[in-house]
């Protein structure tokens, strides 16, 4: 890094440019619709790379519609790239992912400004469909940046109304020439929104993702036998209600015996015949697992099986089991992680390290290079909501630390460093 | 009783009467869809009217469309009453109600080809809407027989689509004459297929109805916190579905603390969001207490409502509850519970005392007449379903004793006795 002007982030055009993006499906509330490849979507994508256009970077534009500005425009070396998303859920936030994407156009634009040149070129990308709210799976573009799905695959995606995904690419005007899978960049590193409750509630600021949770999503589908709730004695039953109970409250003691960060939710539960005075006979409910680590999400998985199977004997009833999905952990580049820590407390910013519970972009490039996250606290948690917030100096605070980071990145000097770990 | 021929129920006849009955409205699997008050019902009330006819009984229809077919014809004193329903729910069996009205009718048959005089009058009628799954509230033409609502009220009940009990008893043809309250009976016996699985269970083919269990029902609504599913934390969360689930453990673990024949049903549960990886913020589910003792349904309620106050505060949410029905038990005249048991034990058939589960007319006809109930099992518990199948052995069985039951009843020299009772 040569320069003699240190580079500060803009926080208050960052901050104007996430309420100008965020005007785009504005919701009530506060909130935006912007889902993948709609209208609105192109809308977004114009006003990032018009912004991208005017700090004079390159624009490329795979096949798939993800967008990456580089910086030197010229530069073809792999990069240190930022990024995230800017598509939504239906009634989002206008954080989640917009924060990612938009401090990484801040981040260029301090550098561009302090007239910094780094040993390395910088790249800010957003990423198609990220959400997976109308295509799926979620984070496609990204999936298939890094090759692990073909584009002419992702391209015959359909939503719940048969559109098309390369049909709607077109619509909108982001079907570009850029090869798939993308250049591997030097490094990938995402700011985003914590999405959870733990920073504000522990009263830190920063937070260095170390990796991101296993998911295993599990249908449960009970079938005991519907009778009559008077006349059937309590002895006689096979109440499904009462087994997808059990199971219920199962779950969450198992995520204590298993720990380790492992949590369990059960998010969806109907019974039939769902009458006041029917004994029910079937129930489908579904368990959401996740654990950083594989072991224990492993572990998490088969406890459930056998409680299940054990629970059926016991009341007489069938139990049968539905793998809805199941992502392994990623952990992040124990160097990426270091350094987002390192910069924190050279900020003077409380740091913590913890893992993310939801899934994102940066977890597909820590398939192909070094990868790290830098979260900032949500209010409350709170997200894909209208009521998703973020405090302005947690803003600044974060986009910070991603200029530091960036900065150590693309520098030659830190790059045998963190290579090592 | 003055004959020298014991009169015997046609077994024969009255399982041709079922068929021919269930033939009005079959629906496939055996079944029989006759909603109060449609043109089946009518079609249905036709054809038993028709028989009630043949038989030279008097016919007499009230202003809710009750019918009450008195033998002899000119007979004015109090009858003893037999009876039961004809309408079914929407997809309903062939037994439920129809049984009690045509073995009433198979008894006075009975009595007519042996020549016998009994010392009062004999009656047998089908009362309007029992089920309720039309017009609510159920039971509601032996409520109005016996003075527990206004005929004019009754007739300005609607059900879902707009219709008026009146309009639909004027355009069936079976809005009539006769007063209500109707004349008080000497007393009231219904023969009804259990709707449960205990004769069976027990292998007893008698059933002696002590009472009708008290009825509680309760809507629960959780309110907590609507979070992600893998940002959250355990112990930050707020899940309405784990308190849901425990409330309806609780609901089992009740049912065996205060015994007493105790059952209780969770038979409804709603999550919202209902989304996989989302705690869901908010439940609503319902709970079933029934209970034959009143004291011990109180008991049940209270402990419930303690239960959740005690969850609310331990797992953060607002718990509300909200009574959507309450009946009090109600105990039949304890000397036709045991008339049913001698009757059964001296024709050698096997009896227990039971209480049911489900209303049934007859706890109507208990606030204003000694009343009873005799019960034949039903295969697997199986009712209001086309499923729904007595053997037609238990049938000739239970017409039998609501035969001789009814002899005793008629009978000047029984009288007597079970007034003391």
């Amino acid at each position: 890094m040569k320069t003699s002007v240190v580079p500060k982030v803009d926080a208050r055009r960052l901050l104007e440019r996430l309420a100008a993006l965020a005007d785009i499906g504005a919701i009530p509330g506060g909130g935006c619709s912007r889902l993948a490849l709609t209208t609105e979507d192109g809308l977004g994508r114009d006003l990032v790379v018009t912004w991208m256009r005017d700090l004079g970077l390159r624009i490329d534009v795979d096949g798939i519609g993800n967008v990456v500005g580089t910086w030197p425009a010229d530069a073809f070396e792999p990069a240190v790239l930022m990024g995230s998303h800017i598509d939504t859920v239906r009634t989002g936030g206008r954080y989640d992912g917009n924060l990612g994407v938009l401090a990484g156009l801040a981040v260029i634009e301090a550098v561009i400004t302090a007239g910094v040149a780094t040993d390395r070129p910088l790249a800010v990308g957003f990423f198609t469909d990220e959400e997976g709210s109308r295509f799926a799976p979620d984070m496609l573009g990204s999936l298939v940046y890094v090759g692990g799905m073909s584009v002419e695959d992702a391209l015959d995606v359909r939503d719940a109304d048969g559109c098309r995904v390369g049909d709607e690419l077109e619509r909108i005007g982001y079907r570009g020439p850029a090869p798939s899978p993308g250049p591997v960049p030097h490094a990938f590193i995402e700011l985003h929104i914590e999405q959870g409750p733990v920073l504000e509630n522990d009263d830190v600021t920063i937070g260095a993702v170390t990796g991101v949770q296993g998911i295993s999503w599990t249908e449960i589908t009970v079938e005991g036998q519907s009778n009559h709730a008077g006349t059937t004695p309590m002895h006689l039953r096979h109440d499904a209600a009462y087994v997808a109970a059990t199971i219920t409250t199962f779950v969450r003691d198992l995520t204590w015996t298993v720990g380790h960060g492992q949590v369990g939710t059960v998010g969806r539960l109907d019974l039939h015949p769902d009458l006041v005075n029917v004994v029910p006979g079937r129930a489908v409910l579904t368990v959401d697992l996740r654990n950083t680590d594989a072991d224990r999400l492993r572990l998490a998985e088969n406890r459930l099986e056998s409680f299940c199977a054990e629970l059926a004997r016991k009341e007489g009833v069938t139990i049968t089991t539905r793998a809805l999905a199941r992502f392994a952990p990623v952990q992040f580049d124990r160097s990426v992680v270091d350094l987002v820590q390192d910069v924190a407390v050279e900020h003077d910013l409380t740091v913590a390290r913890l893992a993310s519970g939801a899934g994102h972009d940066a977890q597909m490039f820590a398939r192909v290079a070094p990868s790290g996250m830098i979260f900032v606290p949500s209010h409350r948690g709170i997200s894909h909501n209208p009521a998703e917030h973020t405090e302005p100096a947690d803003i600044e605070a974060g986009a910070t630390v991603l200029l530091h980071v960036v900065l150590r990145l693309a520098s030659d000097a830190a790059s045998s460093q963190e290579r090592v770990a």
